[in-house]
């Protein structure tokens, strides 16, 4: 089970970067629930999430950094460059159990850059794209 | 291996909200790398990053949403509880694979919210803690 689950995330991803949204299509359950706890948007089913990644600008590419799966579940860390920005983002999957194997939940992370808080200047050294 | 790593990360989690950091310690390899993406801090050494943990003011409250783990890392999801507000943590964790098992790796990341772009109003339904 992990295994299959990392390499349905590992196709996810690569034909999210390819386009090829039928055969993206064709993993997602027709139930599937996106959501977005920083913003709490939140898309249910698998029609409105394809049109919600087709109809976002086309001006993004995704590189996969690290899939983490086991039976439970799997998550992906990614980098997505927009132009000159590089920014991560982070998905937690969960996966139908009954047989089907199909992606029933996505809830996704876009961390932005911060300015850390003062007082921690002894401790850390700092550097962008550090992780 | 998938499930050690797993019970090492709700052990960490166990310990920080208990602040017991002597044990907390026990878990660290002498040379763990703390990053945070966002802000490009990295801290170097258990030494450091325990202070970095015991100066930080102790307003907070830790909750484990979800670990995944497997034999390469684990990734766990909280919820930080800092006064009235929650926020979400997400941490990925590498292990010393010679034997010792400890954590040498965290990577963290903080994504806050943020208002969501126009445009895909009809296809989202929006309420916070929808996560």
């Amino acid at each position: 089970m992990a295994q299959r689950h990392r390499e349905l995330v590992q196709e996810y991803w690569r034909l999210t970067e390819a386009r090829q949204w039928g055969r993206y299509a064709e993993l997602l359950h027709p139930d599937v629930v996106y959501r977005l706890p920083q913003t709490g948007e939140t898309i249910r089913g698998a029609e409105r999430f394809l049109r919600f990644n087709t109809e976002y600008p086309d001006i993004w590419h995704a590189t996969v950094r690290t899939v983490v799966a086991d039976a439970g579940g799997a998550v992906s860390r990614i980098d997505m460059e927009v132009g000159a920005e590089t920014l991560p983002a982070v998905s937690f999957f969960t996966f139908d159990t009954t047989g089907t194997g199909l992606i029933t939940g996505i809830t996704e992370f876009w961390p932005e850059p911060y300015e850390p808080p003062p007082g921690r200047e002894h401790l850390v050294d700092r550097s962008p794209g550090n992780g």
